[in-house]
């Protein structure tokens, strides 16, 4: 009978679901939606009634063997979901627990970022890698760092967070309630954020003055870059700049062989990897330069984050 | 029959020894300088003319399972020396592999600050921890971090080496050949530029305007804070604001159980591990905040560095 795992990715808006095999291949997928349910309860019955709605179309014999869920502030080592902002379910929810009474087998969960980097390690691009570090673009920054083979989750199951660290004293306003963390400057808003400060500051001739803030994306701003708009191309230079400083950080930390970008800002190629690779060298102390690969992600086109969630069991169960 | 380890510690000027049991103890001990010898041949000849020396003294009958070696820029993978800045042997030097010409046991070579990590977790305060940071302060800064109870060399490895991170563009020149890297403001030497800084500053009432700056140590400093000297109470102040933001960008790579501080700095005590500890608290997101100790390392008046070296070998045969 095929095994199949489960494989989960909670967002504020939506939640998305595969059942996938240790290969990566989807036989069946689904969502439903997250932010209407005041209470973690409805919510769990709505998405499993979904999940056994999905599983009924597979047509061979089959048997789920395991869930792996990404969702934010996911605690890997007691299954939790802690205090996550985009969710509406305040406190510690103890979700994998809650998620037994559905599915009695394993149930793995981790924050996205992490994986992420699980899918990337499993069917991306990190194949065979023992040493990297994911980053992942979107409305924030999300990291996922992988040392000997497994990922790091850290004494308390948050490790891997540096779209948090500082990067300017009192600098801009984070939705974590600091400032001047990494993800204010680096993700879609931050590169958006970053256009209009420079619209502020300068002259700098731009068909972007066109654009609302409400309006204005990431894909708009990298659009302007390829037609050489000299607003975008400034600022996808400062987005790099400061991404490669705090990048040469981390691999002052675990020194990895590469570091992947994945995510909306990932999909404007060779405008984010190529000076963010420029800037992380000058910053590297010369031990380590010119050995740190800056790649994009092996499943940019893929559902990553289901397949990344499912990895969470398939990981342990290959091995 | 006992079975000991060698413990080595090599630094720029002296190269320490040690054989030692499983648990800490040492049987014999001793030194030899590191800088006179243009060759390293001419070295290991003397170092293991020494070692021998020194065995001859031990009165019962033992058996030398392993050596364990910590060296400036040593790669754990490789059991090369490459490129130390402070050794007179340029280049890749394969140490691991001519120290078996004298001893044919497992030989294993790491840098300093790794080797101390490693002391800590088996003879220190470490002891138990799965996740934890090792800082040394001394020339230089130097680090370690373990997680899921393993030291992470990383890809080449090198791994931990966040006394060459930046905190301040174009700041202060470091050995490294970089400006602005840690160590030239947290170190040893590091809290020394920073009094000459404020006196050229500042009109700070204080007896180390007394001092040369080849005079001056970090012990003179600790002991004017001790008399409430303002300068170097606001050195510490300043060293400890510097240390602790980078503390939390390291907490937020592998989230850790604790951190340890180690070294001559180190010694300053609560002169700097309370301030280093606010200010990482200020730095923390959230999720991070009131969960690391930031503690002194358990090893302080014990030889570490020879424990640590030795550590590397017996880590894996205890465990």
């Amino acid at each position: 009978m095929k095994e199949l795992v489960i494989g989960i990715d909670i967002g504020g808006t939506f939640t998305k679901f595969g059942i996938v095999d240790s290969e990566g291949n989807i036989y069946a997928e689904g969502s439903t939606p997250t932010d209407p349910f005041e209470y973690v309860h409805d919510y769990l019955a709505a998405l499993c009634s979904e999940i056994k709605k999905q599983e009924s179309t597979i047509k061979e014999p089959f048997k789920i063997i395991g869930v792996g869920i990404g969702a934010p502030n996911g605690n890997f080592h007691k299954g939790t979901i802690e205090n996550a902002a985009n969710l509406r379910w305040k406190g510690i929810i103890p979700f994998a627990d809650l998620f037994k009474k559905y599915y009695n087998v394993p149930v793995k969960l981790t924050n996205d970022a992490n994986a992420a980097a699980l899918g990337e390690m499993v069917y991306g691009n990190a194949r065979g890698m023992r040493d990297f570090i994911m980053i992942t673009l979107g409305t924030g920054l999300g990291s996922g760092l992988v040392v000997n083979g497994d990922l790091v989750y850290g004494h308390d199951g948050f490790a891997g967070e540096i779209g948090h660290v500082n990067v300017k004293k009192n600098g801009r306003k984070c939705g974590c309630g600091n400032r001047g963390c990494l993800e204010t400057y680096v993700s879609a808003p931050g590169i958006k954020r970053t256009v209009f400060e420079l619209m502020a500051d300068d002259h700098l001739g731009s068909h972007l003055v066109n654009y609302s803030f409400a309006e204005l994306t990431s894909e708009t701003i990298y659009e302007a870059a390829k037609m050489n708009d000299p607003l975008a191309l400034k600022a996808f230079d400062i987005t790099a700049q400061i991404l490669g400083a705090k990048l040469a950080d981390s691999v002052a930390h675990t020194s990895p062989q590469a570091i992947f970008l994945f995510g909306g800002l990932a999909k404007s190629g060779s405008y984010i990897l190529e000076p963010t690779q420029k800037y992380m060298e000058e910053s590297l102390m010369g031990a380590f330069k010119n050995k740190v690969q800056l790649l994009q992600s092996g499943l940019m086109d893929k559902n990553a984050a289901i397949l990344g969630a499912g990895a969470l069991i398939w990981k342990d169960s290959v091995a």
